[in-house]
This record gives structure tokens, C-alpha cells and sequence, in this order.
């Protein structure tokens, strides 16, 4: 996300550091003892700045907020459009969207349960912005979704819902994944992969024309 | 849950009845207004009662929380048992499970929303005996998984983890579903049944051997 190759830029880096830390302890504080029990004195202790460095790199605590609650929802868009951009099939394509964005579910686990648990606490068009972005990821899904079963790769009823169904297996995992537990990242990633694919019901390759569709290209 | 039968029983019913109108008030306003932000008198105002009133049947705000966060869980795994206890193949009882806890979750939608934002807010002894319950229930879930994988009639690999998988897919659908939204309870019902019986990859009837389980009698 840093523009770099300016060679002015050192100042803005720090600037955006900054944030993201002061961002990343609010989170971990958050999700310890919650929105409303978590002060901005609190944070500024955490990291052992003062209060006024808080406030010149957020207006308030519900800005912060906004930007943890944005965390997912972003990363994983990012990650979607990446991969779309990927010539494949689209299964090739569907199944480096899963293992990226439950990897980003894995290791972002803690700004999501924030996210679930204090939507409450945004402002209503923070809360609706974010919505939005997460009816637009759904949406790009379904797409793709479309796309294979119109080619006859898949074999599906439903785009939409099947497209909601996959985002809420990748997010689940966000709300009972414990690091260094029963399962690992790896494990947990190639079973969402796993699972998907039987959703979508893939078809073998050799039963996709391949003059249907472009060579895949992935991992040169 | 009420034990009928008694003729002495109309004065429990009525405690239970209060029980459960306080509960159903206090979700409704957590829900909307968070748990810090609901007091009990604003849980009396909405009943019209007193605030001693409450607390003859809650001994605090916490105790009412408590209630709360087990309600899906506990229809849930009653749900379970009950289907489990009609004999049937695997897949004839993993069937009614996914249909009636689905439709446990689209009907208390508000409780188990209440619950993922507020488990932080529980005692840590009631947070831990809500999560055995969860576990228990996904272990019992892994059950049916494993037998009938055991006996030909599904093909997975890793029933644990596909039953917390199957656990996600349902209860998800409680932190996007809208009353009189874009789906019916009835479509994401049958959606959500049919993508678990894709998940298990259930092999047609024919192919499992009738001897090995005893004959249906589900919906006489």
C-alpha cells in the first residue's frame, strides 16, 4: 500500500507506520476489553506516547475503529481483484481467491472478530461504507461463480447465495481459528480450498473445452 | 421445554413465561443498542414493569446475558439429539440436523448475533461452559460425519474439521440474513442443505447397502 520510488517519501512512510501501529494496539486492546472499555489513554500507554500523539493521527476512537473494521474487507478485495487479474480458468482463478483470503482471515483474525463484534459502534455511514465493500466483494464472487458454470465448469444453482456461503466459510474462521491450535494456517486453507471446490462442483478439466478459454498462466 | 402434564404446573408457566419475555426484551435492546449500552431500567421501561420485577427473575444484567448467549446453542444441540434419535442413514439424519438448525438460526437470529458481539462481556465460567456446549455439539456432528464415512455413504477427509465447517455455514447465515430480505428461510434452508450434502459428497442411495442401516421411517 506504500507508494514507494519517490525518494521523498520517507516522511510518509513513518507517518503511515505510525498509524499502523497506533491502529494495530487499539485493535489488540479491542478485542481484549472492547470498544467501549478501551480508552484513548489506554492506547497511548500501550505504545508509551502521549495522548495528543494519538489525536495527530486520528480524530477520535471511532476512527480508529472505522479503520480496524476496514482491515478485512479491504485486504481481502485486494487480494480478489489480484487474483481475478490472473489469466486462468475459473476454478483456477476461484481457488487462489479462497487460499488467499482465508490466509488474510487466518492472519487478520483479531480485526475481524473486532469488526463482528463492534459494528454497532461505527457511525451508521462507516457502518454502511463497509457493507457496501462486503456486498461488492459477494457480488464480484458471484461473478466468477456465473462465469464457470456459464462455460460448464461448475455445476451450481445459485450464484449469489453460493458466493454469500463461501465468504461466510472463509470468514468463520476468523471467529474459532486459535493460533497454535488443534489444526494449522496450511491445513485450515487447503480444507476451505477443499470444501469449495465440492461446492462448486468442478468438473475435471478434460470435460472444459479448452479452446473455451484462455491458457492459465499462473505461478510462471 | 415446559414440563406440561401437571395440574399444579400454571404458576411455573408464568414464571417461565416472565423468564422469557425479559430475556426476549433485553436481546431486542442489546441487539440495537449493545449490552454496555442497555440498562435495566431500560429493560423494565420496555416491559412496563418495575425494575424489581426484573430482578426477581435475574439476579443481575449478566445473568440476563447468559441466558441469552445459550439460547441458540441449546436448541441447537437439542435440535440434534432429536434428529439424531430417528432412525435413518447418515445422510437422512445429517439432512434434518442442517434443516432444523438452520432454521433454529434464522429464527433467533438476534440471540446468536448478541452472543458473537457479547461473549466478552460473559463471566469467564459461563463463556467457557457456552463454548463446551458449541464443542460438544460440533464432536457430535464429527460423529455422524465419521459413521457415515465409515460406511461408504459419505466421502470425506477430516470429519472434525468439515463438521465445525458445517457449523460455520449454518450459523453464519444468523450475521447476513434480513427478515423479508432478498432470500426466503426457505430457500436459504434448502441452499444450505444442499451445499452440505455437497460438502460430504453423499454417494446415491443405491450404492450403499441397504442391510447395513435400518430402513427410514422419517415424516410418516
Amino acid at each position: 500500500m506504500t507508494a514507494a520510488g519517490s525518494r521523498n517519501n520517507l516522511k510518509a512512510e513513518l507517518a503511515q507506520f505510525k498509524r499502523r501501529r497506533i491502529r494495530e494496539e487499539a485493535n489488540h486492546l479491542f478485542y481484549r476489553q472492547g470498544y467501549e472499555g478501551t480508552t484513548i489513554d489506554a492506547i497511548a500507554d500501550k505504545l508509551q506516547v502521549t495522548k495528543p500523539f494519538i489525536y495527530s493521527y486520528y480524530k477520535n476512537k471511532g476512527e480508529i475503529l472505522y479503520d480496524i473494521a476496514r482491515v478485512g474487507i479491504t485486504l481481502s478485495s485486494e487480494a480478489l481483484e489480484r487474483c481475478l487479474a490472473i489469466p486462468g480458468s475459473s476454478w483456477d482463478q476461484l481457488k487462489l481467491v479462497v487460499d488467499e483470503v482465508t490466509r488474510i482471515v487466518v492472519q487478520n483474525q483479531e480485526y475481524i472478530v473486532v469488526y463482528q463484534r463492534e459494528e454497532k459502534n461505527l457511525e451508521p455511514e462507516q457502518a454502511r461504507a463497509i457493507r457496501e465493500q462486503r456486498s461488492a466483494f459477494d457480488h464480484r464472487l458471484a461473478e466468477v461463480l456465473a462465469s464457470g458454470e456459464a462455460v460448464g465448469e461448475f455445476r451450481l444453482q445459485d450464484p449469489p447465495l453460493t458466493a454469500t456461503t463461501i465468504g461466510g466459510m472463509m470468514s468463520w474462521v476468523a471467529l474459532w481459528y486459535q493460533p497454535g491450535g488443534h489444526w494449522s494456517e496450511a491445513e485450515i486453507i487447503t480444507h476451505i480450498i477443499r470444501s469449495v471446490e465440492r461446492l462448486v462442483a468442478v468438473r475435471g478439466r478434460q470435460e472444459v473445452p479448452p479452446a473455451s478459454r484462455p491458457q492459465p498462466e499462473i505461478r510462471k
